[in-house]
């Protein structure tokens, strides 16, 4: 089962094929269910929310070994295994399976597509049951607490109390900090890699870019549009541009260089041009525009310390963390993963930080990536077996 | 005469007021001539060419005193003193006037909107000869060497034949490269500033997705527009991505943060956002979207040693040359400028390089930035005092 040099494979799973790989999970599927709604922050009461999600794996008869993995801005709840419908591979495979970093044959995964997303989970694309209307920008502003509520309420619809971790990179970190803090005595493990505590500017800068190239496509219409009208173009523009802050100069230096594509109408075209249009296109298949509005803005307002200072806010956390950032993300820069190292620290938090060395990007997690997958395996691992023996409230660093 | 702090301005004089900046030049004009025309590199043979410029100072009985300026991707011929029909002060108005960067009282400055532009100089916005109507995409495939060309031919028409110095950055920095390499014999001084001799792939990612807007904007209509059909949003989110490219991250968090806009429509807007607005907007106002795909399409075909090693292209080069890089420039990192004095110094060609610390990014040269301008400034009149001395062909490194 040969899978390509990871230095061949850039960004997403979903939307690229690496020759050879075929996951060891075989065919898994998603369900979606309907749960009590939940009262946005910003005040707006749903009434029921449908939630697509996927589990893997065999929860354990104590219902301890639970891991909810949250995914980033353009994941979804086909998390591992191959799907049925499009036959790739779901968005982490490479790290969710049997022996991987988060092993399948120890831990019952769960993974569900976000509030505002659209594969299944209330979003803008849901129909709005007091107009009989899809909800488009009528949608409420959601946050990144609010997505962390209905996952709550998923884990209840599955009889969980407790989960044993909770993991997630860039947006799914930011869940994975929401869930340390709003559900304390619900997270044993908290695993947040890529990511920070809020936005700085460029980052906002990027989103911001992102947004108004769909706001301003035509065929966005106030996000009242439906096929075959619809803004692809804006959605792959936003998505190119997210594509770019993802990966590292030196990657794209490697891989493409200033390379041309052979098989282009226009023989002028780089290959970095052809692959930015490759990835454009393949997200706007499986994407909708309004939900990269409302989610890139759950991003940008996700702000931890907003309302008090740092120990203030992480006065209640039993979680221990393991916290991962890569040398050559420049979207998510390590400094950011320290800061928020040090305020765990002040706090009385146990909390266990890697910069791990990497030519990937932002995208680092998403490759294949050994180091990575043995950071997490053994972290995992190591205090799954080490859980029973020590009081989810013990706070001292594991020698990890 | 009070400026602000250079920490409150950001990006181009064009686009943006300067708290009680006014010109020492006080209002200049520019000039639009019609030269001979020029074979591009791609073969097409323009019959004739508007060239719109501008001179400041005198030349000297001696002739020896001409300093060209070329500008980058957003720049024009109106290089300092207050343009008569906006108010506002030339794009490197800062660097460029009486006893400053580039002194006036002692240098015969020129500046023209380079081929390929919309502010005068023949581009696709011109008519076309051959069919009466405007060029759009049948304007030719331009290169960063024909704009060189034509900016000789502008020296021929002023009746200037060696430059003291040519000076540019960005775009302008490879237009300045291609000066000493295409014309040896006619450049004094080379001052390429925050460039590089080829776009890396990430340089290129930048530039095709601020291609992507403009062409994927329905007003676009293949280059066909005219007001008030205009692909005003496209070019928008073009400048949006650039400007994003220009900054430091440093530079915008210090600036703007997480701030709100006070005074937005939507009080949930960051003060980043509203920036970008206003950069988009105010770049739509003075810029051609058909220029912007010709001018970016040039510099990422740029590629000084694309036909020979470095030695062998580098082989006639008679000036000598002042490099700077920004040391927060992650767009044109500094590596990059530090490979070119590598391959300067191997063809035993005269090359002083200093990589300025500042935090402002790509943008560092365009604003008050006196370190920067102390440099340029010393390295010209030390050069232009000592120049009788010297043969113009000898080759050591100067002790600036």
């Amino acid at each position: 089962m040969a899978t390509e040099h990871p230095s061949t494979q850039l960004g997403d799973l979903q939307d690229q094929t690496v020759a050879g790989y075929r996951s060891a999970l075989g065919v898994t599927h998603t369900t979606t269910v309907t749960l009590p709604g939940i009262r946005t922050q910003s005040g707006f009461q749903f009434e029921a929310v449908d939630v697509n999600f996927q589990t893997l794996g065999k929860l354990s008869p104590a219902r301890d070994n639970a891991i909810l993995v949250c995914h980033g801005l353009s994941g979804n709840a086909h998390l591992a295994g191959t799907d049925p419908q499009t036959g790739r591979p779901g968005w982490w495979d490479f790290h969710v399976g049997p022996g991987k970093a988060i092993d399948t044959d120890k831990f019952f995964v769960i993974a569900s597509n976000t509030l505002g997303g659209c594969t299944g989970t209330t979003g803008p694309g849901s129909i709005n049951p007091r107009t009989g209307k899809r909800f488009g920008m009528d949608f409420p502003r959601i946050t990144v607490r609010d997505m962390v509520q209905v996952q709550a309420a998923l884990l209840n619809y599955l009889g969980i109390e407790k989960l044993f971790a909770v993991i997630g990179a860039s947006m799914g970190g930011m869940q994975a900090l929401a869930w340390a803090v709003d559900f304390p005595e619900r997270t044993r493990i908290c695993v947040p890699i890529a990511t920070c505590t809020a936005h700085n500017a460029m980052q906002i800068a990027f989103n911001e870019i992102g947004r108004q190239a769909i706001i301003t496509d035509a065929l966005w219409n106030g996000g009242d549009y439906s096929e075959p009208h619809f803004p692809a173009h804006g959605l792959a523009v936003a998505r190119m541009v997210g594509h770019v802050t993802y990966l590292s100069e030196l990657a794209m230096a490697r891989k493409f260089g200033r390379r041309r594509q052979q098989d282009a109408s226009d023989p002028h075209q780089f290959s970095i041009e052809s692959y930015l249009h490759h990835q454009g296109d393949s997200f706007v298949k499986r994407f909708d525009p309004n939900s990269y509005l409302y989610l890139t803005r759950a991003i940008d307002e996700f702000d931890l310390f907003e309302k008090a200072a740092p120990e203030e806010v992480l006065r209640e956390v039993q979680a221990r963390f393991l916290i991962i950032s890569f040398s050559s993300d420049w979207l998510y820069p390590p400094p950011q993963s320290r800061d928020l190292v040090r305020q765990l620290k002040r706090a009385g938090v146990a909390v266990t930080y890697l910069n791990l060395d990497s030519e990937y990007g932002h995208d680092s997690f998403l490759i294949d990536n050994p180091p990575f997958a043995d950071v997490v395996h053994h972290f995992l691992n190591g205090e799954y077996t080490a859980a029973p023996k020590r009081p989810a409230s013990s706070r001292f660093v594991p020698e990890i």
